[in-house]
Protein backbone atom coordinates (compact mmCIF):
# COMPACT_ATOMS: atom_id res chain seq x y z
CA UNK A 1 0.00 0.00 0.00
CA UNK A 2 2.84 2.83 0.89
CA UNK A 3 4.54 1.41 -1.81
CA UNK A 4 1.80 1.96 -4.55
CA UNK A 5 1.18 5.35 -3.56
CA UNK A 6 5.24 5.76 -3.13
CA UNK A 7 6.35 4.94 -7.11
CA UNK A 8 2.67 6.35 -8.17
CA UNK A 9 3.35 9.75 -6.06
CA UNK A 10 3.03 12.51 -9.19
CA UNK A 11 -0.41 10.91 -10.64
CA UNK A 12 -1.70 10.51 -7.05
CA UNK A 13 -1.05 14.21 -6.39
CA UNK A 14 -2.54 15.35 -9.88
CA UNK A 15 -5.29 13.02 -9.37
CA UNK A 16 -5.72 14.41 -5.82
CA UNK A 17 -6.06 17.71 -6.61
CA UNK A 18 -8.53 16.72 -9.02
CA UNK A 19 -10.45 14.90 -6.80
CA UNK A 20 -10.48 18.23 -4.40
CA UNK A 21 -11.76 20.18 -7.47
CA UNK A 22 -14.25 17.94 -7.81
CA UNK A 23 -15.67 17.87 -4.06
CA UNK A 24 -15.46 21.57 -3.73
CA UNK A 25 -17.59 21.35 -7.11
CA UNK A 26 -19.99 19.48 -5.23
CA UNK A 27 -19.97 21.38 -2.09
CA UNK A 28 -19.92 24.75 -4.03
CA UNK A 29 -23.74 23.08 -6.27
CA UNK A 30 -24.87 22.94 -2.58
CA UNK A 31 -24.30 26.54 -1.48
CA UNK A 32 -25.99 27.64 -4.71
CA UNK A 33 -28.92 25.06 -4.00
CA UNK A 34 -29.60 26.39 -0.33
CA UNK A 35 -29.26 29.88 -1.78
CA UNK A 36 -31.77 30.02 -4.55
CA UNK A 37 -34.64 27.62 -2.85
CA UNK A 38 -33.81 30.39 0.05
CA UNK A 39 -34.40 33.32 -2.31
CA UNK A 40 -37.45 31.57 -3.75
CA UNK A 41 -39.33 30.74 -1.08
CA UNK A 42 -38.35 33.82 1.00
CA UNK A 43 -40.05 35.76 -2.39
CA UNK A 44 -42.79 33.55 -3.11
CA UNK A 45 -43.90 33.50 0.68
CA UNK A 46 -43.96 37.20 0.75
CA UNK A 47 -46.75 39.14 1.60
CA UNK A 48 -48.46 42.03 3.58
CA UNK A 49 -51.59 43.57 5.04
CA UNK A 50 -52.19 46.69 6.14
CA UNK A 51 -53.71 47.31 9.46
CA UNK A 52 -56.38 49.66 7.75
CA UNK A 53 -58.87 49.57 4.94
CA UNK A 54 -61.02 51.33 3.35
CA UNK A 55 -64.83 50.13 2.20
CA UNK A 56 -63.29 49.43 -0.96
CA UNK A 57 -59.63 48.35 -1.20
CA UNK A 58 -57.45 46.34 1.20
CA UNK A 59 -54.02 47.38 1.05
CA UNK A 60 -52.43 44.64 0.51
CA UNK A 61 -48.60 43.46 -0.87
CA UNK A 62 -47.68 40.56 -2.22
CA UNK A 63 -44.73 39.31 -4.35
CA UNK A 64 -46.98 38.34 -7.49
CA UNK A 65 -48.21 42.32 -7.76
CA UNK A 66 -45.23 42.55 -9.64
CA UNK A 67 -44.26 40.29 -12.87
CA UNK A 68 -41.01 40.31 -11.95
CA UNK A 69 -40.74 39.31 -8.62
CA UNK A 70 -42.92 36.58 -10.39
CA UNK A 71 -40.33 36.01 -12.57
CA UNK A 72 -37.43 35.94 -10.11
CA UNK A 73 -39.34 32.94 -7.96
CA UNK A 74 -39.35 31.29 -11.84
CA UNK A 75 -35.79 31.58 -12.45
CA UNK A 76 -34.31 30.85 -9.23
CA UNK A 77 -36.35 27.46 -8.88
CA UNK A 78 -35.21 26.59 -12.23
CA UNK A 79 -31.64 27.09 -11.52
CA UNK A 80 -32.38 25.38 -8.01
CA UNK A 81 -33.59 22.22 -10.43
CA UNK A 82 -30.93 22.39 -12.72
CA UNK A 83 -28.07 22.10 -9.78
CA UNK A 84 -30.31 19.61 -7.68
CA UNK A 85 -29.98 17.32 -11.04
CA UNK A 86 -26.51 18.81 -11.85
CA UNK A 87 -25.45 17.12 -8.49
CA UNK A 88 -25.16 13.45 -9.76
CA UNK A 89 -23.03 14.39 -12.58
CA UNK A 90 -20.76 16.41 -10.04
CA UNK A 91 -20.27 13.47 -7.82
CA UNK A 92 -19.02 11.42 -11.19
CA UNK A 93 -16.54 13.53 -11.80
CA UNK A 94 -15.58 12.93 -7.60
CA UNK A 95 -14.73 9.37 -8.73
CA UNK A 96 -13.96 9.49 -12.54
CA UNK A 97 -11.69 13.11 -12.66
CA UNK A 98 -10.11 12.61 -16.16
CA UNK A 99 -13.98 13.08 -17.85
CA UNK A 100 -14.24 15.77 -20.37
CA UNK A 101 -17.51 15.81 -22.17
CA UNK A 102 -19.56 15.40 -19.23
CA UNK A 103 -17.55 18.41 -17.89
CA UNK A 104 -18.09 20.39 -20.89
CA UNK A 105 -21.66 20.07 -20.71
CA UNK A 106 -22.05 21.11 -17.23
CA UNK A 107 -19.95 24.64 -18.18
CA UNK A 108 -22.33 25.18 -21.19
CA UNK A 109 -25.46 25.09 -18.73
CA UNK A 110 -23.61 26.45 -15.77
CA UNK A 111 -23.39 29.42 -18.12
CA UNK A 112 -26.60 29.17 -19.59
CA UNK A 113 -28.07 28.55 -16.19
CA UNK A 114 -25.50 31.70 -14.97
CA UNK A 115 -27.33 34.37 -17.00
CA UNK A 116 -30.91 32.78 -15.91
CA UNK A 117 -30.72 33.83 -12.59
CA UNK A 118 -28.40 36.99 -12.91
CA UNK A 119 -31.44 37.99 -15.11
CA UNK A 120 -33.92 37.15 -12.55
CA UNK A 121 -31.81 38.69 -9.67
CA UNK A 122 -30.70 41.77 -11.12
CA UNK A 123 -34.62 42.73 -12.87
CA UNK A 124 -36.01 42.05 -9.25
CA UNK A 125 -32.83 44.08 -7.83
CA UNK A 126 -33.80 47.25 -10.06
CA UNK A 127 -37.96 47.26 -8.87
CA UNK A 128 -36.59 46.82 -4.83
CA UNK A 129 -34.33 49.92 -5.98
CA UNK A 130 -37.28 51.90 -7.22
CA UNK A 131 -39.45 50.44 -4.53
CA UNK A 132 -37.47 51.59 -2.13
CA UNK A 133 -36.72 55.21 -3.76
CA UNK A 134 -38.75 55.74 -6.33
CA UNK A 135 -38.30 58.24 -8.76
CA UNK A 136 -39.51 61.73 -9.04
CA UNK A 137 -39.32 62.38 -13.28
CA UNK A 138 -41.43 59.28 -13.83
CA UNK A 139 -43.64 60.20 -11.11
CA UNK A 140 -43.46 56.37 -9.69
CA UNK A 141 -43.43 56.94 -5.21
CA UNK A 142 -41.80 54.93 -3.02
CA UNK A 143 -43.84 52.31 -1.77
CA UNK A 144 -41.38 51.32 1.12
CA UNK A 145 -42.73 53.96 3.46
CA UNK A 146 -46.13 52.12 3.53
CA UNK A 147 -45.45 48.34 2.91
CA UNK A 148 -42.29 48.46 5.15
CA UNK A 149 -42.00 44.55 6.39
CA UNK A 150 -42.72 43.50 2.55
CA UNK A 151 -39.73 45.74 1.60
CA UNK A 152 -37.55 43.91 3.99
CA UNK A 153 -37.85 40.73 3.31
CA UNK A 154 -37.90 41.28 -1.18
CA UNK A 155 -34.48 42.91 -0.21
CA UNK A 156 -33.22 39.94 1.68
CA UNK A 157 -34.46 37.57 -0.48
CA UNK A 158 -31.77 39.16 -3.05
CA UNK A 159 -28.86 38.48 -1.63
CA UNK A 160 -29.17 34.18 -1.73
CA UNK A 161 -29.62 34.63 -5.91
CA UNK A 162 -26.42 37.19 -5.45
CA UNK A 163 -24.60 34.65 -3.38
CA UNK A 164 -25.50 31.54 -5.85
CA UNK A 165 -24.70 33.99 -9.03
CA UNK A 166 -20.78 34.62 -7.67
CA UNK A 167 -20.88 30.19 -7.07
CA UNK A 168 -22.23 29.59 -10.66
CA UNK A 169 -19.22 32.18 -11.80
CA UNK A 170 -16.81 30.37 -9.34
CA UNK A 171 -18.34 26.69 -10.86
CA UNK A 172 -17.56 27.60 -14.33
CA UNK A 173 -14.10 28.40 -13.62
CA UNK A 174 -13.16 25.06 -11.38
CA UNK A 175 -15.13 23.15 -14.24
CA UNK A 176 -12.10 24.80 -16.93
CA UNK A 177 -9.57 24.37 -14.58
CA UNK A 178 -9.75 20.93 -14.14
CA UNK A 179 -10.35 20.54 -18.31
CA UNK A 180 -7.07 22.47 -18.37
CA UNK A 181 -4.89 20.35 -15.95
CA UNK A 182 -5.94 17.10 -18.48
CA UNK B 1 5.51 20.62 -48.86
CA UNK B 2 2.52 17.56 -49.85
CA UNK B 3 4.66 15.01 -47.91
CA UNK B 4 4.59 17.04 -45.02
CA UNK B 5 0.72 17.64 -44.78
CA UNK B 6 0.17 13.74 -45.87
CA UNK B 7 2.57 12.60 -42.90
CA UNK B 8 1.36 14.42 -40.45
CA UNK B 9 -2.38 14.84 -41.54
CA UNK B 10 -4.36 14.23 -37.75
CA UNK B 11 -2.51 16.52 -35.95
CA UNK B 12 -3.21 18.99 -38.61
CA UNK B 13 -6.88 18.11 -38.88
CA UNK B 14 -7.09 18.70 -35.09
CA UNK B 15 -4.96 22.12 -35.29
CA UNK B 16 -7.57 23.18 -38.03
CA UNK B 17 -10.54 22.55 -36.04
CA UNK B 18 -8.91 24.23 -32.96
CA UNK B 19 -7.76 27.07 -35.42
CA UNK B 20 -11.19 27.36 -36.92
CA UNK B 21 -12.68 27.46 -33.55
CA UNK B 22 -10.42 30.06 -32.53
CA UNK B 23 -11.10 32.40 -35.53
CA UNK B 24 -15.18 32.02 -34.64
CA UNK B 25 -14.08 32.78 -31.58
CA UNK B 26 -12.45 36.40 -32.64
CA UNK B 27 -14.97 37.16 -34.73
CA UNK B 28 -18.17 36.46 -32.09
CA UNK B 29 -16.04 38.70 -29.87
CA UNK B 30 -16.13 41.48 -32.90
CA UNK B 31 -20.32 40.74 -32.87
CA UNK B 32 -20.74 41.52 -29.44
CA UNK B 33 -18.26 44.39 -29.37
CA UNK B 34 -20.84 45.72 -32.15
CA UNK B 35 -23.98 44.75 -29.85
CA UNK B 36 -22.62 46.22 -26.21
CA UNK B 37 -21.36 49.29 -28.02
CA UNK B 38 -24.53 49.88 -29.96
CA UNK B 39 -26.58 49.57 -26.91
CA UNK B 40 -24.71 51.59 -24.86
CA UNK B 41 -24.74 54.65 -27.83
CA UNK B 42 -28.41 53.99 -28.05
CA UNK B 43 -29.04 54.18 -24.75
CA UNK B 44 -26.87 56.96 -23.65
CA UNK B 45 -27.76 59.59 -26.74
CA UNK B 46 -31.96 58.87 -25.99
CA UNK B 47 -33.35 61.99 -24.78
CA UNK B 48 -37.00 63.71 -25.21
CA UNK B 49 -38.40 66.96 -25.19
CA UNK B 50 -42.50 66.93 -25.50
CA UNK B 51 -43.94 69.66 -27.74
CA UNK B 52 -45.42 71.37 -24.78
CA UNK B 53 -44.53 72.74 -21.33
CA UNK B 54 -45.95 74.57 -18.35
CA UNK B 55 -44.63 77.81 -16.81
CA UNK B 56 -42.92 75.52 -14.28
CA UNK B 57 -41.82 72.33 -16.22
CA UNK B 58 -40.80 71.05 -18.70
CA UNK B 59 -41.63 67.65 -20.34
CA UNK B 60 -38.29 66.11 -20.83
CA UNK B 61 -36.97 62.35 -20.78
CA UNK B 62 -33.52 61.00 -20.62
CA UNK B 63 -31.44 58.29 -20.10
CA UNK B 64 -29.99 59.57 -16.97
CA UNK B 65 -33.62 60.13 -14.93
CA UNK B 66 -33.29 56.48 -14.19
CA UNK B 67 -30.18 55.06 -12.30
CA UNK B 68 -31.12 51.64 -13.83
CA UNK B 69 -30.33 53.07 -17.67
CA UNK B 70 -26.79 54.92 -16.47
CA UNK B 71 -26.13 51.36 -14.74
CA UNK B 72 -26.83 49.46 -17.82
CA UNK B 73 -25.02 52.22 -19.94
CA UNK B 74 -21.77 51.65 -17.63
CA UNK B 75 -22.43 47.89 -17.82
CA UNK B 76 -22.03 47.77 -21.78
CA UNK B 77 -19.54 50.15 -21.65
CA UNK B 78 -17.11 47.99 -18.90
CA UNK B 79 -17.99 44.76 -21.40
CA UNK B 80 -17.05 46.93 -24.70
CA UNK B 81 -14.21 47.59 -23.32
CA UNK B 82 -13.34 44.30 -21.77
CA UNK B 83 -13.72 42.66 -25.19
CA UNK B 84 -11.48 44.61 -26.89
CA UNK B 85 -8.85 43.81 -24.74
CA UNK B 86 -9.55 40.17 -25.46
CA UNK B 87 -8.90 40.33 -29.25
CA UNK B 88 -5.22 40.25 -29.02
CA UNK B 89 -5.16 37.51 -26.62
CA UNK B 90 -7.97 35.65 -28.98
CA UNK B 91 -5.76 36.19 -31.70
CA UNK B 92 -2.87 34.57 -29.67
CA UNK B 93 -5.36 31.21 -29.49
CA UNK B 94 -5.31 31.34 -33.70
CA UNK B 95 -1.44 31.09 -34.12
CA UNK B 96 -0.90 28.92 -31.05
CA UNK B 97 -4.26 27.12 -30.43
CA UNK B 98 -2.50 24.76 -27.88
CA UNK B 99 -2.71 27.25 -25.34
CA UNK B 100 -4.53 26.55 -22.03
CA UNK B 101 -4.03 28.95 -19.31
CA UNK B 102 -4.84 32.22 -21.32
CA UNK B 103 -7.75 30.44 -22.65
CA UNK B 104 -8.89 29.80 -18.61
CA UNK B 105 -8.23 33.57 -17.84
CA UNK B 106 -10.44 34.51 -20.93
CA UNK B 107 -13.35 31.61 -19.55
CA UNK B 108 -13.03 33.33 -15.92
CA UNK B 109 -13.46 36.88 -17.05
CA UNK B 110 -15.94 36.10 -19.20
CA UNK B 111 -17.77 34.34 -17.27
CA UNK B 112 -17.57 37.31 -15.19
CA UNK B 113 -18.51 39.62 -17.91
CA UNK B 114 -21.77 37.37 -18.72
CA UNK B 115 -22.63 37.80 -15.22
CA UNK B 116 -22.22 41.85 -15.49
CA UNK B 117 -23.71 42.32 -18.68
CA UNK B 118 -27.09 40.40 -18.08
CA UNK B 119 -27.20 42.30 -14.30
CA UNK B 120 -27.49 45.46 -17.04
CA UNK B 121 -29.24 44.56 -19.47
CA UNK B 122 -32.53 42.77 -17.43
CA UNK B 123 -32.28 45.45 -14.82
CA UNK B 124 -32.91 47.91 -17.70
CA UNK B 125 -35.59 45.56 -19.40
CA UNK B 126 -37.68 45.69 -15.68
CA UNK B 127 -37.80 49.56 -15.91
CA UNK B 128 -38.51 49.49 -19.35
CA UNK B 129 -41.54 46.80 -18.81
CA UNK B 130 -42.88 49.10 -16.20
CA UNK B 131 -42.42 51.97 -18.56
CA UNK B 132 -44.55 49.90 -20.77
CA UNK B 133 -46.95 48.65 -18.47
CA UNK B 134 -47.09 50.41 -15.55
CA UNK B 135 -48.28 48.90 -12.19
CA UNK B 136 -51.56 48.94 -10.66
CA UNK B 137 -50.95 47.92 -7.30
CA UNK B 138 -47.94 49.98 -6.88
CA UNK B 139 -49.64 52.74 -8.91
CA UNK B 140 -46.85 53.46 -11.07
CA UNK B 141 -48.30 54.79 -14.22
CA UNK B 142 -46.80 53.83 -17.99
CA UNK B 143 -44.79 56.70 -19.13
CA UNK B 144 -44.69 55.03 -22.46
CA UNK B 145 -47.59 57.22 -23.58
CA UNK B 146 -46.40 60.60 -23.45
CA UNK B 147 -42.59 59.22 -23.92
CA UNK B 148 -43.38 57.28 -27.11
CA UNK B 149 -40.01 57.83 -29.09
CA UNK B 150 -37.89 57.48 -26.21
CA UNK B 151 -39.69 54.41 -25.01
CA UNK B 152 -38.95 53.00 -28.80
CA UNK B 153 -35.29 53.76 -28.48
CA UNK B 154 -34.62 52.35 -24.84
CA UNK B 155 -36.51 49.63 -26.23
CA UNK B 156 -34.27 48.89 -29.21
CA UNK B 157 -31.01 49.51 -27.29
CA UNK B 158 -31.96 46.38 -25.11
CA UNK B 159 -31.10 44.02 -27.91
CA UNK B 160 -27.56 44.62 -28.80
CA UNK B 161 -27.31 43.56 -24.78
CA UNK B 162 -28.90 40.26 -24.86
CA UNK B 163 -27.17 39.48 -28.04
CA UNK B 164 -23.84 39.86 -26.78
CA UNK B 165 -25.09 37.81 -23.70
CA UNK B 166 -25.99 34.74 -25.83
CA UNK B 167 -22.61 35.40 -27.82
CA UNK B 168 -20.51 35.60 -24.53
CA UNK B 169 -22.43 31.88 -23.23
CA UNK B 170 -21.33 30.94 -26.87
CA UNK B 171 -17.69 31.82 -26.18
CA UNK B 172 -17.75 30.49 -22.82
CA UNK B 173 -18.45 26.97 -24.62
CA UNK B 174 -16.23 27.68 -27.10
CA UNK B 175 -12.70 28.00 -25.00
CA UNK B 176 -13.62 25.49 -22.69
CA UNK B 177 -14.52 23.04 -26.15
CA UNK B 178 -10.93 23.85 -26.90
CA UNK B 179 -9.46 22.94 -23.39
CA UNK B 180 -11.62 19.66 -23.40
CA UNK B 181 -9.79 18.68 -27.14
CA UNK B 182 -6.33 18.59 -25.85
Amino acid sequence: MKEHGETSKAPMVGGGISRGVSILDSVLRLVAIVGTIGSAIAMGTTNETLPFFTQFIRFKAEYNDLPTFTFFVIANSVVCAYLVLSIPLSIVHIIKSSARYTRLVLIFFDAVMLALLTAGASAAAAIVYLAHKGNVRANWLAICQQFNSFCERISGSLIGSFVAVIVLILLIFLSSSALARH
